[in-house]
């Protein structure tokens, strides 16, 4: 129902995979490349040119990369200059800035909102609407809950851009709000509706605002099983690497 | 000026009813039903396929209802196996999941982002940029406001996945934060910017992070006239079914 | 790659400059006015119709006027009645409703929802996504940064209608709130994450849930330099009017 060639415009000088699939009224630009088997739906704009283009007859758009097996969901905007690693996904009306770099199995949400010049490594999941500023940095098995804001001025307006970094395997809840150039560690779990306003060490439990590190995120009990969820990857494997041979064993190799 | 019949396509097997308006650039898909005069708008899309649909050549689309009255404005994406009831209105670009249940004579603001699989009853009212995480349950007459989050997770990243309850006539405003499984009352007010970590009991003014319990709603009252606004719908009526013949004598039928 | 002329609607009322580029599946409706050298991107919606249209057949679109040297990013929606001044630009998928006034050289980013009859003077620079209710009164020079909301119901829901007022050169940081009709002077700091409660006299840094005013703005020290931001126009000047000749330079003119 979605892949009809209606209203598709590709350029001539994009390199589209084999068993790629672009919806009606998607436009493709110049110097995308796109990986075999990828799915780009309806309405969605990949290679969106960057200010220059209004401008400067001489524009050259930079190459944009989508790796194989992407699922690029309706209505989302890729720009320019962005690499992005294999088995992407994403929901609908995603907004990707310039020179944004994302690594292999990577989620998206809805509304997110991408700045550019900002990198994320592989296996993350960022929900809906979240809001990432430039010059952040993102680990791996890195999860992002809705409507958090990642900040990059601590003096607005200013023309200094220091991003928050958060390590591998931290997970920062809704409505939170990160910094200019915090560094959160691994394996943290910031709470709902923190404001995180310093750097907080691996393992951390940080909750309020401003954020406090309430306790080590192994020693959060569970109410009915009196076990710890946390390091999380012991007890959620759905779409990850160690999904069939265990966090340990995968560790291992 | 909207309705041009410009690259609108509509399903073999949608059922639409008398007197519907459908917008140029509109997409619906498969197994829809639309109730007599109903709109709408231009780019948008009905009957959104799920996941399945990229990869199962033998997909089946689910019967998605739209009842009677409707006017979605322009850019919406309401997915497949929804029911909406009468009367429904909505802002621009709102997201609503698979199998959301919606009542009669709801309106969703722009940006709202329902996440499927949750239930909203009759007389709600969505302002922008709300989002509503799985297996929440809203009564009726509730009231939210832009930027809140209704969560599921409660040791984010898990496969538990309980949403909070809200009672009818309660009020949830502006960025506020619902933490999973919290059954909020009737006739509460959530105030701006609160995260609510617990259980509220019906009537209760809830306010900051974490919220707390501040009085009965009844008990506040106006620095101008010394009443107080709340129980609410003895002060407003505008599009409530009582507007007529007043809260009481609606009460009593 | 933009300009193609596909499937672009232009009503026969409307008046387009000189120099004026709209991009493909662009729609400019009835009574749109659009400055000389103006770019509208692909898939915009420019004099959207009130929601009179839908039920009036004797309904006349409200003159939209676009001032010179717009930029206008693609997916955005401005409704009839607003009224922009020279040098805008936008982001993507901004929503301007109905009798939005905007000054000169001012910017919206992606995803910014201005519910209507509200007015923004000259200068001012919205980022991502904020949402600026009805009756905001904000002056020049103000910047509001992602997930700003502005409210304006003191006792949801009612139909009163008093917005917040910002006066000039004020900076409003992320996911702040702004309570019903506070009024914040000029050069204030609104720090992220803050809940405005109350009217903030001039100079004042305002942080925390309820906010409270922590200093003057000028005697916030950098920790390097140990030299105050703030006033900012004496620090930041990128875009500013003051960018060649310096602040008080531009200030005695």
């Amino acid at each position: 129902m979605k892949f009809n060639n209606i209203n598709v415009r590709i350029s001539p000088s994009a390199k589209i995979g084999k068993g790629v699939k672009i919806g009606d009224n998607t436009v493709i630009y110049d110097n995308v490349e796109i990986g075999d088997n990828s799915i780009v739906c309806n309405d969605c704009v990949i290679g969106e040119p960057l200010n220059e283009y209004y401008f400067n007859s001489d524009y050259i758009n930079s190459v944009t990369i989508i790796g194989r097996g992407a699922l690029i969901r309706s209505h989302s905007i890729i720009y320019s200059g962005c690499t992005i690693g294999d088995s992407f996904s994403s929901g609908h009306r995603i907004t990707v800035r310039e020179y944004t770099k994302i690594g292999n199995d990577c989620r998206l949400g809805t509304l997110d909102d991408l700045q550019g010049y900002l990198e994320i490594g592989n296996n993350c999941w960022l929900h809906s609407n979240v809001h990432i500023g430039q010059k952040s940095h993102i680990g791996n098995f890195v999860f992002i809950y809705p409507y958090v804001v990642f900040t990059n001025d601590p003096t607005p307006p200013s023309d200094v851009c220091i991003g928050p970094t958060v390590d591998d395997f931290s997970q920062i809840a809704v409505h939170s709000l990160l910094l200019p150039g915090v560094h959160i560690g691994k394996h943290c779990l910031v709470g709902a509706g923190t404001v995180v306003t310093k750097d907080i060490a691996s393992y951390k439990l940080v909750l309020g605002n401003p954020g406090k590190v309430i306790k080590d995120v192994r020693d959060i009990k569970d109410r009915v099983t009196g076990e710890s969820h946390y390091p999380w990857p012991y007890r959620f494997s759905r779409g990850m690497p160690w999904e069939e041979c265990g966090f340990d064993n995968w560790n291992k190799e």
